[in-house]
């Protein structure tokens, strides 16, 4: 089939003059996943989704009611000897608000100097797009597919995913495949593609530390006692040793130290430490002593204070004596953490740490998820490059992702399939902020780079 | 003159029938001294202070303006060889609100089972109204009095004073004196005498450390980049040792051991522990080792986080890393230590401290003062306790007072004179709260007391 490639490129080359006012109608649905005022835009967008992939040319499509929003799967089995690819995204979006700082309307889309302007245009309509064009330039041209094919587009990634798990779990048979591609990504610059490799996981805990029933005057009672700040500081302050370490027991177990070969792709990295430090205000970076700074962002496990309170934080002076205080612990992990047991790692200290006459309570927070690496050496991980190449004209590098995307990881282990990031969002395009947008041709490159991955698949050994 | 004592204690018997509607008249003036749409009520409150003052038979009164709420002066030179007291009091009150929570309406006094409530009716309004009664009495009695008397009735007690100390410098002449008399203050319990011979002073600041110049993304930066929080939290615990010890050098420069004096007049303190501590919902005392719960309260030096704060602090999970944290530090202090030099100190220490690409700013708070302490052998400690046994048939047993009175070393530092605090709060009067009131019989009490009192003066040595 792979001797229709060119075939297949140059009919992405006549659809993509239509790709922009696609989008436009997919942007004009306000399917915003956050607020339940939203819900009919939800199932509108849900609708629009599988009527697109119907039109495109896959053959079963079905909109699958969950607790939460629907999930649109289209599947298209071409042959039962061909490798199978489950294609990620999402069809919700963001909030708009501030909607003041829009030049043109959210839900308007408006295209300026090459750019569709609009809340999703990007993020992950646009991916969604381009997923599906892929596909049925494909179709277009061979009245199939190099590979089989099921999408699988939720509508609740902008809300953390709840009910993903549960779906795969329960369509477990439907949703079998060899390789899960996700539409929803991006790359390292403007112009400049990556293939994301891992994403760190995350686990965390609310501390709250308690002293007496209530706030009292600190003239009257200062002394003896106890005073949940100050105990709060201290096991706040036991957190991390004088190397910028965790320094909780057990949290390091499991992890491994990066590879030679990590530290190397890692380095040859294009980010500039110097222009960054200046950007985000900073005299010097701290952290684990021994690691660079994009070591410790992608590839080291952190443990960070998101927040903490207590007592009186008005202006001026309020000589109180609290009764409770509160801090918000995530952290960022690694392959071999599991978030369940760092967070027994944790309040085990908390608990060692009580101070005397205090009472302390841990409760884990919602959003954990265990890390997710792709191997370096992983064999999909070359025609995704060449793909990309092909299209860019430079060669993409791995990158390491800070943040935590659950959904991978889900692919993984409940699923059985490695999940390739292979998508086109740059650093500049707005993603949940204020005038959002895509890159025209970037429908059009990311379509021509899906192709080309598409039809090396079926040549490409999925399961190692 | 002392010879009349008994013909003068008995005007008082005669006289109070009509304290409380006296005082009552007092409460009806909405003297509210937070508030600026109760200025007139302020100035109202002053007249009527100063006309309650002629009528009592002192010579020479005045109302002086200040920058903010007026002082009532009320002289009367009975002989240039005797003692004068300076008088004490204030006409302000906090405000009354939550309102709904009176039984009675705050500004319209009612006297329920021998309590007259009403804002103020105990702090001070009661107090002033006591000893303007004692004066009354002897000068009913005598046609004099048997030392001289100044009185300084301010209006900004509940607001701090602010004015207070320039208008002491300013009419230091005009207050000269050799006792200054509080006639705001309480004792121990209900009907259970007490004279307090000391307050603790206070000092502090606001600790603000920054990392970033905006909150980041804990996972896209966490882990190069400095948390402000765990800052924070580093700089807070280092405040105070395992021992509960302040651990900021040369916070103890100064300060001297409680006497043996002091501890044994403590202990005898009829405080129960056990109590207080299921009182405030507490399972042990913390705080500096070597001390009871009564010292750490009133003879030791504190330092107490009362507010801290940054980074995320509602519902559920945000993984920010934040750019900001601060925190609100105040000290008690005792004699010997200088507010300004505690605060240095912990500027030095948080500067020390600073981690690696943070910033801390350290400012001081408002309303500090210096701690003050009456020697226990003052020998006005003498007639005072002969006064108050008279007439409760206990003996008052000293009380040093955790909280910061800056009046009294305003007293002592500015016009060298120490300050005797004679007053007869109780401590269910609800000070500060719905439904304040004074026990009727505590008028006429307090004023025999008083009586009693100001007939020792004469023969007392009071400077020494």
């Amino acid at each position: 089939m792979n001797d229709r490639l060119q075939e297949v490129l140059d009919a992405v080359e006549r659809q993509a003059s239509g790709y922009s006012d696609d989008l436009a109608e997919f942007v004009r649905i306000a399917s915003v996943s956050t607020a339940r005022e939203h819900r009919e835009d939800i199932d509108a967008a849900a609708a629009w989704t599988a009527a697109r992939l119907r039109r495109a040319g896959v053959p079963e499509v079905q909109v699958l009611d969950t607790a939460g929003h629907p999930v649109v799967v289209g599947r298209w089995q071409v042959a039962a000897d061909l490798p199978t690819v489950v294609i990620y995204g999402h069809y919700d979006v963001q909030p708009a608000e501030p909607l003041e700082l829009w030049h043109s309307p959210a839900f308007e889309p408006e295209v300026r100097d090459g750019k569709l302007y609009g809340r999703g245009a990007s993020d992950d309509k646009g991916g969604v797009m381009v997923a599906i064009q892929a596909v049925e330039a494909w179709a277009s041209v061979t009245g199939a597919l190099p590979v089989n094919v099921t999408f699988l587009i939720e509508g609740e990634e902008e809300v953390g995913s709840p009910n993903l798990p549960g779906f795969l779990a329960d369509h477990a048979e439907l949703l079998a495949g060899d390789l899960a591609i996700s539409a929803d990504g991006g790359i390292y610059g403007v112009g400049v593609p990556s293939l994301t490799v891992s994403s760190r996981g995350l686990g965390g805990c609310e501390i709250v530390v308690r002293g007496a029933a209530a706030d009292l005057h600190s003239g009257t009672y200062g002394g003896p006692v106890p005073n949940p700040l100050a105990g709060l500081a201290r096991i706040l302050a036991s957190f991390h040793d004088d190397d910028g370490r965790v320094a909780v027991p057990g949290f390091y177990d499991g992890v491994e130290e990066p590879t030679e070969a990590q530290r190397r792709a890692l380095a040859a990295t294009p980010t500039d430490d110097t222009a960054l430090l200046a950007e985000l205000g900073l005299k010097a970076w701290s952290g684990e002593v021994g690691y660079s700074a994009l070591e410790l962002r992608t590839l080291r496990p952190t443990l960070e204070i998101n927040g903490m309170g207590g007592g009186y934080q008005g202006p001026g002076i309020k000589t109180v004596l609290p009764s409770e205080a509160r801090a918000k612990v995530t952290c960022r992990l690694v392959i071999g953490q599991d978030p369940d047991r760092i967070v027994e790692a944790i309040a085990a200290q908390v608990k060692a740490l009580t101070p005397t006459g205090m009472s302390v309570e841990v409760t884990p927070l919602p959003g954990k998820g265990k890390a997710y690496a792709m191997p370096l050496d992983h064999p999909v991980l070359v025609p995704a490059a060449r793909a990309m190449e092909a299209v860019f004209g430079l060669k993409p590098f791995p990158v390491w992702q800070g943040g935590t995307v659950p959904v991978a990881e889900s692919f993984m282990s409940q699923l059985g399939m490695w999940c390739l990031y292979f998508a086109f969002g740059e650093p500049d395009n707005g993603l949940h902020a204020p005038n959002e947008f895509v890159r025209v041709d970037m429908l059009r490159k990311g379509t021509l780079a899906t192709v080309r991955l598409l039809g090396e698949l079926a040549q490409t050994p999925l399961n190692d």
